[in-house]
């Protein structure tokens, strides 16, 4: 009998579907006990003699597979990989699966709500509401102001799709792929990471954790911004430098910033002490269907290698070779 | 020389156009000293001298201009007009003027913010974030939902536009006028309020308010409404009853809410006290550009007035009728 640890969490919880798979298939699971993001001797601790993890974004590192023998397969719940050691999962032969479409509809979302939230201070207004005070704050229109967006990929195409229903009438555009930057839309200005910095009133990123994107906006960045910029990730934690984001806004630059990802989650560092910074829990891909749609994904995957059928959603070679460029 | 009081705050602020017309025009203006909306009380004190009122939404009443003896022109910035006693005025001569088209395009966009926030909950995870509380809430997509809206004017149409890149199968809608209700959109459907309060997950109210939608939406409105429904209000406070909204959601009923306007403004009510409902300080119109745009539309209106001129924002009989069947 297979035997699957299920480590991300929630799970199964808005559609039982992925687990009654499962147990249709016969196979034993755990869903992770401690109910939140494990750290790397949680998962050590239990991953002794599961076959397949299906994943979230705890780190798979090689003392996690060194300590899980019989492990066959990781599936992941979502699209970054930057939790996974994907090295040593090649010399140890396991599989690795993800689900890099699924996420993408709710991560658009969510960033437009965020950038329409910090242009009006939303966030700001409902805070002081809730204390008692009543300040109407000016603000600025999408159409209005001037967009950057790094990371042309899934994500950050859905941004600019939803943008287009704003009549924004150019965006600044960037992407790690020399392939995307030649695109020929015409609506988009393909530029520098430098010269959007320089010039974007809202920057929004949407890139891997990479050895190329860890620390890739640091003090000096944030600093060459507008003063009254705002900035988003709701990509990956560590792109941004949360201590030189949180020193750089603490001095009174940039006018907002919303994040949904930090180095470590659950986040407990000082950008809650900024009420201008819009915090949320990692909540990109929280949406009922983009979640259930990325469970049942790497459920079926889970079964479908078990019962030794093609998958469909095998990590590429690009993302190897991404990760032996070092992360 | 003319007179003219400016009630609304701020005025001239980020845009000193027109302040600088009404000199260059040789008017002598004051600025609401008060810095907040005026009470009827405030604005008897103020306005016995002045020939010209350029107004936000303060009471102007037959006691206010009972006491304005030389008042010859309301010049509204902005497009409601429950504001003003245009019975009274008519009696006495007084021209009244507005800008319905000015605030449209900023109240239309906030009111799509506030969808997205409400809907992934993300004014809650914001609260919650900057107390040190780590919770991923689930959400749900646009797409994914039914959409009420209730009146489809201005506003009411911009927010259907936005929707479109969304991929919003169906918006329910519903408006005063019978003439809107039987528009052709394939993408609306029109049907009456009860239908929307019974199958919408979002409702979002764009309504001038009126006799007829005073306290349109009470208790058994809301408890008709879906128990995870949503609603918006960016139009006028007043239209859903406060008290009950604050009983209802109380209870557990609705998802969340976005209140923009309220019956007294500055607002001091108990919403206050429900996380889920997003509050903010009547900030609809209060982008620079939509912001700038009404003050220069009203401020030229009563350049016109002053010199003769062919107005462009007379207030319409239809607005007169209305206030006639009673306010």
């Amino acid at each position: 009998m297979f035997k699957v640890l299920i480590t991300t969490v929630p799970f199964g919880d808005k559609n039982r579907y992925p687990l009654d798979l499962l147990e249709e298939n016969n196979v034993e699971y755990l869903v992770n006990p401690i109910n939140k993001k494990l750290t790397e001797c949680e998962l050590v601790d239990m991953v002794a003699d599961f076959d397949v993890i299906i994943a979230g974004t705890e780190p798979i590192t090689k003392k996690v597979m060194d300590g899980a023998t019989n492990l066959k397969m990781i599936s992941r719940v979502g699209i970054g990989l930057d939790s996974v050691d994907l090295i040593e999962a090649e010399k140890k032969r396991i599989t690795v699966s993800y689900t890099p479409d699924a996420p993408a509809p709710a991560v658009s979302e969510l960033t437009i709500g965020m950038m329409l939230t910090l242009l009006r201070s939303v966030h700001v207004s409902n805070s002081q509401m809730h204390l008692g005070h009543w300040h109407r704050f000016f603000g600025r229109r999408l159409s209005e102001v001037v967009i950057g967006i790094i990371g042309v990929g899934r994500i950050g195409q859905g941004v600019v799709k939803h943008l287009q229903g704003f009549g924004c009438p150019k965006i600044l555009a960037n992407d790690l792929s020399s392939k995307q930057n030649s695109g020929k839309d015409t609506n988009i200005e393909w530029t520098s990471k430098v010269d959007i910095y320089k010039r974007a009133d809202i920057i929004s990123l949407h890139l891997p954790l990479t050895v190329e994107t860890r620390n890739m906006i640091r003090e000096s960045h944030l600093l060459s911004m507008k003063s009254d910029a705002i900035i988003i990730n709701t990509s990956r934690g560590g792109i941004i430098n949360e201590d030189d984001l949180y020193k750089v806004m603490q001095s009174g630059h940039l006018s907002g910033a919303a994040i949904d990802v930090f180095d470590n989650e659950p986040y407990e560092g000082d950008l809650n002490k900024i009420e201008r910074c819009l915090l949320t829990a990692h909540m990109g891909s929280m949406s009922v269907d983009c979640r259930t749609r990325m469970e049942i994904e790497a459920t079926e995957e889970v079964v479908r290698f078990i019962t030794g059928k093609t998958l469909n959603g095998l990590v590429p070679e690009e993302e190897y070779e991404v990760q032996r460029q070092g992360l």
